[in-house]
């Protein structure tokens, strides 16, 4: 079967710091192309949000996670960076410290993820952005 | 030449907290479906587990790492998710600080890795698990 | 449009620890292949360097990457690999910490990426080093 490659930009809209799930907008799209058998990479065009893969099951994982960074990546006084608000340097590092970019296999045209992961868009500014996800999907794709 | 992709999934028994190269059944894998030059992506189906590129030549390095990610994600009391045990959330923190995946460039068949590289399934809960990675390899395929 | 993969390995000098920018020398191979469309995989063969995307507008935002790296990773007598200096097992820690290898979507023959962001060989060592980033482009070429 010949491989094909397909480009997209989609759009997150977050409320302010914290995880937002994507698993659903990305199998649309992925059922949209006629994806079936192939690879996602999704790259995010901010350095002050990010992309991570988590569990979705309890929710208070990712409270519990947001506190890890909150304690890696503390609103201090003392940055050099400050012109743009005391919660931009935190975000940059947090930026540094989880992924701006993933892959992910696709199956049967839908994300191969295990049984309680899901994709997120982590924003960590503390007001709400809109963010662009670059999507490349690789593989096969259906009739 | 014609690209193509191939995709499987890698069984990898762990024994508890640790370091697990993968190097020998990666490159086995790449010659079992004949590849020659193109990419590997893994991508792991777990979120107290995670993928990393690391040195292997001395193995007190993999010590050290993991002292840090234990000072970094302690086990403490004050998890808010705690019903799958006190090594659960600090398995989640340890996955998001390190890879969900990876990508690797394959080179005459063989991972195209530096001099002392190794790549490392890195087991966080304290009982041995069995870990799927699922495999991406695009790329040129010899005879 | 037919699909084509091409390999290339990028030599970049660094002078010491800090942020080395490689956007010109990715658009300038880019542009030499005659990619259009596709992905640009980035993965450094070394593990006491690594690779990042962040903020290029404002050099302090590496300045303060660099103290929170060496904070999370400071120079220890008590690690156990202490052979090859006392920055070497601090350099492994942050290349852990960070990315080695990266994903980036390539548009008209050049990277896709935010309008303030920058792709960097993150050098860790005290020492200049000439580090290897290999390249993997695949996607659409030009005539």
């Amino acid at each position: 079967m010949k491989l094909t490659q397909t480009l997209h930009t989609l759009e997150v809209k977050t409320t302010g710091k914290g995880f937002f799930e994507i698993n659903r907008p990305l199998n649309q799209w992925l059922a949209e192309i006629g994806a079936t058998d192939g690879l996602l990479t999704l790259f995010i065009k901010h350095t002050s949000a990010s992309l991570i893969v988590q569990e979705n099951a309890d929710p208070t994982v990712e409270q519990d996670l947001m506190d890890v960074l909150d304690r890696l990546a503390p609103q201090r006084p003392d940055y050099r960076h400050s012109s743009e608000g005391p919660d931009d340097m935190p975000s940059h590092i947090k930026s540094m410290l989880t992924q701006s970019h993933l892959a992910i296999p696709v199956n049967d045209g839908r994300l191969a993820l295990g049984t309680w992961q899901g994709v997120f868009v982590l924003e960590h500014r503390a007001q709400p952005h809109s963010r662009k996800v670059a999507l490349h999907y690789l593989g096969n794709t259906g009739p």
